[in-house]
């Protein structure tokens, strides 16, 4: 049994399940070098995630569920529902900020409840990890039909994004860079500027390296650029996706993102957030109830291993900032849109 | 005859005048290593300028002076006068943003033509550029009394800064970070923040490594996560350089300034703007009139030599950007300020 693998304009992805193994696509080395790193155990899974082989919400949940799947494949005879639940608490304590990762275990978890034996968990962890990705892909499709509806282009249109929401990021295809997919098989994109979102450059080493590939027409550009590109005109929508979404509509998002809404309310340019509804956590009611991550400060004080700052000096190096619904014009998700969020909004179709 | 060396609570400087030549801090390779650059020639200081081995704004001037200076020093017997005037023009082609180049460079040309003799002009030349240079200084010390009186704390606070503005940016101590000198000086600093600043990273190369040599409690964010800085309360006010003021008071600063200015205005953040007179240029109307040199591409794709984006992907990399007069509380000049700057304000103290 394989994981999904065709997905229509897209050359790339961040994982091959194997059945017996999962590839992960080292990210940190992009993209200078493909290389694949194979794990065979869930602590190997938890360890690219929290190395940042694999990152961005969507993909993240995906490979955790299939370190499960891993978990129960290698389990020994003994106490075999234990030691797969000690896989997900290692898969659990990998990043704190992105919801997708504790949904996907928790429905990896209510699967192995259902099971009476490990042949039996073995199998069904698989199919379920397997469905978790297929889903995921079937959702960014579906995201990009409700996204296109919202925005209405009558002509092509310029869009921003930060950080990588694309193939990489997620299943396939992507959420807010399914978005951008989808406007360019309709020839309704011009031109998408990715911010280089600093400090990790997702944008540069990523999207960037994503979008030339499929042949979608890129500029990359630093991210104290962004605001000089919306005063000159150059984009009508900023299109970004989401590690977790509160009850009330707020969103955690990479570092920069808050920066954004702001910029582009200021400049009369939309803004839109793509996002699965695994993303959606209605048992959070506001964005600063999110734990927002911190990283080690070398992320900000070298690139590419050389030191560009004083080796000693004080860094603030959150992952993510929380952007307030009030700032955002619209929610996309496969269940629906949320235009202008707030929390009646969001019960209603998340409630 | 020496340039103006010791300076109060600063330990480095971005160019020392020796009287036969001009030794310039290559800011290129800090802080990683510390290394001068000698020039003896107008076309040196002119390659230096648009190299950036010498950057922001008011060093620029001083530097481009000191190279006039040499020109006459070492002009041949025949036409001294056209040589010099060679060696100014050099200079001026060197980079297009910053005002200061082409106002040092006027007063050198004025100098000039006061003279009779290669001889007198050597003399006059070296002692009008010291004298530049000595100005700067001491408007820098001007510029940080007026900004004090205008911001008028009460107690610690803590400021958000952008680029380097500097001793090494500066004759010495400094426009905006002169400002935040004198705030440490008076105990009413409580910490300043320094924006990495993206592509040429001089707050972590430079703003970074000036303050912690001067033991100014300063901690280092990427570009992104000022939104955040200001949200969470921790600044009171934004203090930024310029390289060019109009006579509406829109100012053209490092690329990212306009970004700070929506969002100081967002969070109620004050916005200041410290910056010598001679970066005043009253014969343009408003910012849109300012010519925003774009550099290299490599500057965005690479960092530190390493390749972090597809090689042929495009980039959009303007070096400035322009904030409007409606987003700035007050432009600090050593004339005096302007509060809520327009173009009355602008000309009371500049007409």
């Amino acid at each position: 049994m394989a994981g999904p693998s065709i997905i229509e304009n897209q050359t790339t992805m961040a994982m091959r399940w194997h059945g017996d193994c999962l590839e992960l696509l080292d990210q940190r080395l992009l993209p200078g070098e493909e290389c694949w790193v194979k794990a065979v155990r869930a602590s190997e899974v938890a360890g690219c995630i929290a190395d940042m082989v694999v990152r961005g919400a969507p993909a993240i949940g995906i490979a955790a569920a299939y370190g499960v799947a891993l978990a129960a494949r290698y389990a020994g005879g003994g106490d075999w529902q234990a030691e797969i639940k000690q896989g997900i608490r290692e898969l659990a304590a990998s990043r704190p900020t992105a919801v997708n990762l504790f949904w996907a275990l928790e429905r990896m978890e209510q699967t192995l409840h259902a099971c009476h034996s490990l042949a039996e968990a073995a199998e069904r962890l698989e199919t379920e990890a397997i469905r978790i990705h297929r889903e995921d892909i079937e959702a960014n499709y579906t995201m990009a039909g409700h996204a296109l509806e919202a925005m209405c282009p009558e002509q092509p249109i310029g869009v921003l994004t930060h950080c990588n929401t694309g193939a990489l990021a997620t299943g396939g295809y992507g959420t807010a860079l399914g978005v951008i997919r989808r406007l360019h098989r309709e020839q309704l994109l011009e031109r998408v500027y990715a911010d280089e979102t600093r400090p990790w450059l997702q944008g540069s080493r990523l999207t960037a390296w994503e979008l030339a590939r499929d042949h979608i027409p890129v500029t990359l550009n630093a991210d104290g650029a962004a605001a000089s590109i919306m005063a000159a005109g150059k984009v009508k929508w900023v299109v970004v996706g989401a590690d977790r979404i509160t009850a009330n509509g707020d969103v955690a998002n990479k570092i920069g993102t808050y920066s954004l809404a702001v910029l582009a309310r200021h400049h009369k340019v939309g803004f839109m957030v793509v996002a699965p509804s695994s993303t959606v956590d209605m048992a959070l009611a506001r964005g600063a109830d999110i734990p927002i991550e911190e990283r080690d400060a070398t992320e900000v004080r070298e690139v590419g291993g050389r030191q560009l700052a004083p080796a000693d000096v004080q860094v603030f190096n959150p992952v993510f900032d929380v952007t307030p619904a009030s700032l955002i014009d619209v929610i996309v998700t496969e269940k629906g849109v949320v235009h202008n969020p707030n929390i009646t909004g969001m019960e209603a179709l998340f409630g």
